[in-house]
């Protein structure tokens, strides 16, 4: 039997904490053989000493950039990894404590960075998947974007952005299961992880569930390798728990 | 015993086809006293032989504009809902079929109208809501925006803007839990109805599936009217069925 080819996969949000620990743990794999690292402003191609890491340059608020991203990657895509995402604005605006706290520019910023940028990055990344093997597409959403697991209220611009970024991950499932039988749509809850995003948030986390990114990435990598087809559609945690909608 | 004073209440969207017939049907309510309705261009005072309409103007896009109108009417309400919301933009453009047709502009004017304009009647409503009376917050969903029952697909926008939604209903449920005991919030689903928002989409669903808006609304004052603190967070079809989130 021929072994197989490497495969070429890609991480959106490769300057993040998980995003960058995704890349590293990806390039270190003897079964990958190219990995598109993509991040707001493409870093000057960085030490890798087996030749694999693609830096590319994307804007999720500029679908330009996914387009030309997804040009320069061409099929096939073994890959996807949305590693995107925001819960405190640039200006330093907190998610909301409450109703009283909404502000509709606020919202909309994060549905434009949590929602619509993977939407834009589905929407070109998506036609890249071969249709003859086994391609998984996965988005960083997270378990407070489950309506079902929803308990404690707060954090709504972001509860709401990850639900409705479940649904479209839903919505990609469907439409994927109809032309690639072996295609994985997923969302993915990294778990609480020591980074930027989790950093005001960290206070009464026990050390035990705060991961490194390092050790978070190496979790979803693993959840990765053990979906199957019947998974897709659905959004998981770093153990493999199933996260209701 | 005193009788209950005759009930104030609210409806966003009152120049679409469900909200007007919501206004009909509440004004000949003898239980209600007062029916502010909202529209984005308020209508000269239309013929009400029983005195209880007020037409105000309201634009979902406009904060001032719902904090304005949240003054005029002033607490106590004790029930309102809200009967907005787009499928079909301005311009034309349809529901997506596909992740293809996705557009970030059209996206996010979804997410503005049927997300984020109902959070904004939330911040500016849910004050006026009685502490020590029943009362009920209710907004427009949708089936389609059920991640769980989603088995076709498509309407990508739509969709994901109602899923959004229904994490908003559960998270103001969850803070209005904490001070209205008897509050009560929740999504609806008014069926497929035959409003200028389901036209392009009628072929094919069964004569007896098609409501008229007068019907769908006595189905969904009849749904309000069955509702119990338990069921807030919840979403509600015109049959009184639990929606999955």
């Amino acid at each position: 039997m021929p072994s197989p080819r490497p495969r070429r996969v890609a991480v959106f949000g490769a300057g993040g904490g998980i995003g960058a620990a995704l890349v590293a743990q990806l390039i270190s794999r003897d079964d990958v053989g190219e990995v598109f690292a993509l991040s707001r402003t493409a870093p000057p191609v960085p030490a890798d000493t087996r030749g694999k890491r693609v830096p590319l340059a994307f804007d999720l608020t500029d679908e330009a950039s996914i387009a030309a991203a997804a040009a320069r990657i061409a099929a096939p895509l073994d890959l996807c990894i949305i590693a995107t995402g925001i819960l405190t604005l640039p200006d330093g605006t907190g998610p909301e404590k409450g109703a009283r706290q909404i502000d509709p520019a606020a919202m909309a910023r994060v549905f434009a960075l949590n929602t619509i940028g993977p939407a834009l990055i589905a929407k070109h990344l998506l036609p890249l998947l071969p249709r003859d093997r086994p391609s998984v597409f996965a988005a960083l959403s997270a378990r407070v974007g489950s309506i079902g697991d929803n308990r404690m209220g707060g954090w709504h611009s972001y509860r709401a952005s990850k639900a409705a970024l479940n649904m479209l991950v839903r919505n990609f499932a469907i439409e994927l299961g109809r032309t690639h039988r072996l295609a994985i749509c997923v969302g993915l809850h990294p778990g609480t992880v020591d980074t930027g995003l989790s950093a005001p948030f960290q206070r009464g986390v026990p050390a035990e569930q705060l991961f490194t990114p390092e050790l978070s990435a190496a979790h979803l990598l693993r959840v990765i390798d053990g979906l199957t087809p019947a998974d897709s559609g659905g959004c998981f945690a770093w153990d493999g728990a199933r996260i209701e909608p």
